[in-house]
């Protein structure tokens, strides 16, 4: 049985393995992942959170690979949460796809972990933030959580970053399916990669129109023209987190952003416990009887779920 | 105020007009809903769900279009049902996207819809079942999902239907990300879609290994190679399809297979129900005092839901 509150100790110290298997226990979930999200709680706030999203195949990991170069090159201790079946980062190493990670899989400074997208519903929604919880309380500086740029769960937890960065490809279609996905709402700085391919230039001005169309904010996301895989524009992105971090640190905005946050958690949190006890408490017979009935369609899920609900009351 | 037992006798009689209101009463959630969801579920079990998934690009769209033409000269009563902000079916028809349509747009015996992907966590999980549910007890005989493949709520939700068609591309990266995204366990078949590009045989043979590798099941998904566009290989996916329907058929896999879909339905509502349940009981003045505790990092929110569902209890 391993000893949450030993192994916070011992990676805080700096021991990486201990990490890897605190964010092993966060993402099994239960008893331990709690115990280890209480000791963590109150030693975190430390790091700055920037997401990065995108479409698969347009850049999200080489745009992060080459931040990661200009980030170490700061000495920053950096974290990368890979909750993206495409990302490169991401595990489950089939077929040698290893290969294919970063120049900075093996760098001591910077820590990668893939984040499983399996699992019951929710699943992620409640492991990303306390993996993050994790590595903001072993001093961690930044930690970059990226996620698919589609999928509703996958959206609102990289929404949930201090700063969210969404990377488009040039196109006509690409600013438009971000639209769809939801993305320009969560947007805090857009990025058009790959931009020595034609189009880019229409790709800015779709987006220019988008954020017209939209209600006006305190802060208009920037949009950046980037070529991560040489590089060019990358400098130019990492200005534009710096500025919009800046923004964020005025008026209370970054402690508000986070508080919204947490709140948003703890709802989560709420509901996930009130799933647990409502299986436990129902008695099997009942459920089967109620369960057979919604099968026969001789009662519909909502009417069988406030049976199933007054019986936890009784 | 609409009448829903109304909506409902006008869309079994034809009505595509109150057809559509069900559906966005339905999305809406609430009351409504489940009083939709009440009236429908006994008239229902007489549609056949068609699950489509793939990556964005991978012409999952292409291929549920000419699926329909085949479908329609067969005059069957189809559904399309799309879940994926990159599908030229869904919704939102900024910047004419609309023209991107599919033929049979304007086909009477083809009802399309889109579901929107934003919302609360869960929201589409919930929301994309009672709209089949509709779809079914108003007659349709055919309800094609079509999600996107990535991102954990789509990825369930296509994975629930009857016969699930996982599409791939050419080229040796598509098979390991399906794998990776968790496409293999939900896959009856796999469509190896642009096959007319290099590097088909290629991911028919890696996507044959991963099968090899998979528990053995008592089905093991056949791989088809299409030409979406050109309409190559539509009829082999259409055949299929059938064999799947005709192997479901046998032994009471489909009951089997819908009883488990409705068993998991009914476990997502209880914890709706209990969400909504925990949100109006704990007073206001409490809730807050928790979330502040939480923000001001005295408290963990696992903590702090503890004593919230304390509060419920008392």
């Amino acid at each position: 049985m391993p000893d949450p509150a030993g192994l916070v100790d011992a990676a805080r110290a700096g021991d990486r393995a201990a990490l890897a298997r605190l964010l092993s226990l966060v993402e099994r979930g239960g008893d331990e992942a709690h115990e280890i999200g209480r000791i963590c709680h109150p030693l975190g706030g430390g790091a700055y959170t920037l997401g990065i999203t995108g479409a698969p195949g347009s850049g999200k990991s080489t745009l992060t690979n080459a931040l990661l170069g200009i980030l170490r090159d700061a000495d920053r201790a950096v974290a990368v949460l890979a909750v993206d079946p495409s990302s490169p980062f991401s595990g489950g190493a089939i077929l040698g796809d290893r290969v294919r990670m970063g120049d900075h899989a093996l760098d001591p400074g910077v820590f990668i972990r893939s984040m499983a997208t399996r699992g019951h519903l929710g699943g992620l929604a409640l492991a990303t933030p306390q993996a993050v919880r994790v590595l903001d309380a072993v001093g961690m500086e930044l930690v970059i959580v990226e996620t698919v740029g589609v999928g509703q769960v996958e959206v609102e937890i990289v929404g949930a970053a201090d700063t969210t960065v969404v990377v488009v490809n040039p196109g006509w279609g690409d600013a438009v399916q971000a639209n769809k996905a939801g993305l320009m709402e969560i947007a805090d700085l857009f990025v058009v990669n790959k931009a020595d391919r034609p189009g880019a230039a229409d790709t800015r001005r779709d987006l220019d129109a988008m954020l017209d169309l939209s209600e006006p904010g305190e802060w208009r996301p920037p949009i950046v023209t980037t070529v991560a895989s040489t590089g060019e524009g990358v400098d130019e992105v990492q200005s534009a987190v710096e500025s919009h971090r800046a923004f964020l640190a005025g008026g209370g905005r970054l402690e508000a952003k986070r508080a919204a946050r947490l709140r948003d958690e703890l709802r989560l949190v709420v509901a996930e416990r009130l799933r647990l006890r409502a299986e436990s408490l129902v008695g099997v017979d009942d459920r089967q009887q109620l369960e057979d009935a919604v099968v026969a369609r001789q009662l519909d899920p909502w009417t069988a779920a406030d049976r199933i609900l007054t019986a936890v009351d009784a």
